[in-house]
């Protein structure tokens, strides 16, 4: 089902990424880098991932000029188990928060869910954040990075940082016009090293059905814009997408491929982590759209929403993607 | 923020519960009861918890006489990493999926987040979901069974089962009137087996705001139903109520202490796990309202979004409480 909005805005987002995300083609767009190390003052990775979405949350809040109770609720959610660093974060905010989990598509729920409360007249300004953290995400879903396991081709790179985005419904230079919600898929995949593979067939159910639901065509949009799917994953949806006599050659990009420079930095198939997606919309796309390079962007985060455990039992990989539609208000 | 519903209402529900549930005293108030071994058939804990939340959702879609078409989402979360048990199970199940995480206060996020999609008229019908299995989870966050580990009397014991509710905008019995969204609280606890002090100041919290924003007491509701404080939780509860001058001595009880008879099963301080609220609520509670015994209940699961890692490092435990205002209809 995909549900149109008339009254959501983008008002502002707060980015804080590091180390690696500095070095790639956006360095220069976030608001906030930490390059020292990964530990960012914190005794642990898990306490520095806290840290630094806890500073997107508040530095946003400052940045738009409100306080507190001006925003009705902060949606959040994070790869760490029990989403963690969104638990432990919101200890120190005084605002009603909902947890959401969709890994890397955890950014698309929460604004999928927070469109809907504010066009639903449930909700006037609200927070969706997101983070991710390497040295936490290798530890927690494949091996402790002190092994030093090899890795493979198809591996992507899990992105540092955090990312917190304003939506309200005070008018402003870009709408979200609708949100499909995921379906969960699984192709039978059992890999963890190939995640591009797992989650391209959900971003092409998702990208399907949206375009279907509105009846238009993929080229409505200037860009359509997936969240994590690395090189091979890319190319996968495309022939998935060509099968479904949907062509995504001219309007097609992938975040993950946008966040690094694949052939300078050594990310393997590319960036990925929940902050991946939300990094390169918040501190570029949503610019870009600001300055006219794009009118209508398609947001489609997709997410391995695997478990380690399931894994070891030998299931296969389930994931999910979610669609929202952004639109410069002409 | 409390947010007042119009136009929602509670469809139907299907609850399967296990070995100990059928041992208490709801024994005959489940749609249905694996009670022959917590595998179910499978060959682990977390798929034979897949399997319940699988079935609990499929049967309900049968129950109701729908179709998955019918249904706008399946809003569901658990205990287990990544919220796996929703994850794995929707991959079978042909409709969108919202991932949530509240820890044992899963059930109240989904409802919070459900009602306000209806009431904002973006969803006609959508399933709440959640499961808990006491293996799972103490293999998660505490030791697997089989080390045999002494346990403190303020331990509680994680209810084994899944629920799935139907939500819609149809006229029913029952409506949902209102929803409190949760701020997270610490009260710089670190014990993992006193999760009942852990999560009163959350309750506490939440009903105090919930009663101030819609400006009534106490006694406005003819029960004020806490999640799984346990038995010394729920004393804490009113030592804090007391000290807001808000009296809970008439018309409060905690679902951990209604779904175990705690004088004759080996269960420590009560029943926990984000299915024993669930459980109680759809089994007992919302039959009790339709036969008149109760008119107005505010339901406030409450959850310790706690995770393993950081309380390996000395953080202290997060928790969070939502609160939903279920209505007899005259």
């Amino acid at each position: 089902m995909t549900v149109k909005f008339n009254n959501v805005y983008v008002s502002d987002s707060y980015t804080i990424a590091s180390v690696y995300e500095k070095d790639g083609p956006l360095s220069s767009c976030f608001d906030k880098v930490y390059d020292k190390d990964l530990y960012y003052g914190e005794d642990t990775f898990e306490v520095a991932e806290e840290k630094l979405l806890f500073d997107s949350i508040k530095k946003l809040i400052t940045k738009t000029n409100l306080v507190n109770k001006d925003i009705d609720y902060v949606i959040s959610g994070d790869l760490q188990n029990q989403i963690s660093a969104s638990d432990y974060a919101m200890r120190n905010i005084d605002i009603p928060f909902l947890g959401v989990y969709g890994a890397c598509s955890t950014f698309g729920l929460g604004l999928l869910i927070g469109s809907n409360f504010i066009d639903g007249k449930k909700a006037n300004n609200l927070i969706v954040s997101t983070s991710s953290h390497n040295m936490v995400a290798e530890r927690q879903f494949r091996n402790p990075t002190e092994y030093g396991a090899p890795k493979k081709k198809t591996t992507t790179w899990t992105a540092t940082g955090a990312a917190s985005i304003l939506i309200t419904n005070k008018k402003g230079k870009i709408r979200i016009t609708s949100a499909t919600a995921g379906i969960v898929q699984d192709a039978g995949i059992t890999d963890v090293n190939n995640m591009g593979a797992v989650m391209a067939i959900a971003a092409a159910d998702t990208i399907r059905r949206h375009l279907n639901d509105l009846k238009i065509d993929a080229s409505y949009y200037d860009l359509i814009l997936t969240g994590d799917l690395g090189i091979y994953g890319k190319k996968i949806l495309i022939d998935y997408m060509n099968e479904l006599e949907i062509d995504l050659s001219k309007n097609y990009e992938d975040c993950g491929l946008i966040l690094y420079d694949i052939n300078k930095q050594n990310v393997y198939s590319g960036a990925s982590g929940p902050v991946c997606s939300a990094l390169v919309l918040c501190s570029h796309i949503l610019k870009e759209m600001e300055k006219g390079k794009y009118k209508r962007v398609l947001f489609v985060p997709t997410g391995a929403i695997f478990s380690p455990t399931r894994v070891f039992q030998k299931s296969s990989i389930p994931s999910i993607a979610h669609a929202i539609s952004f639109e410069v208000v002409i």
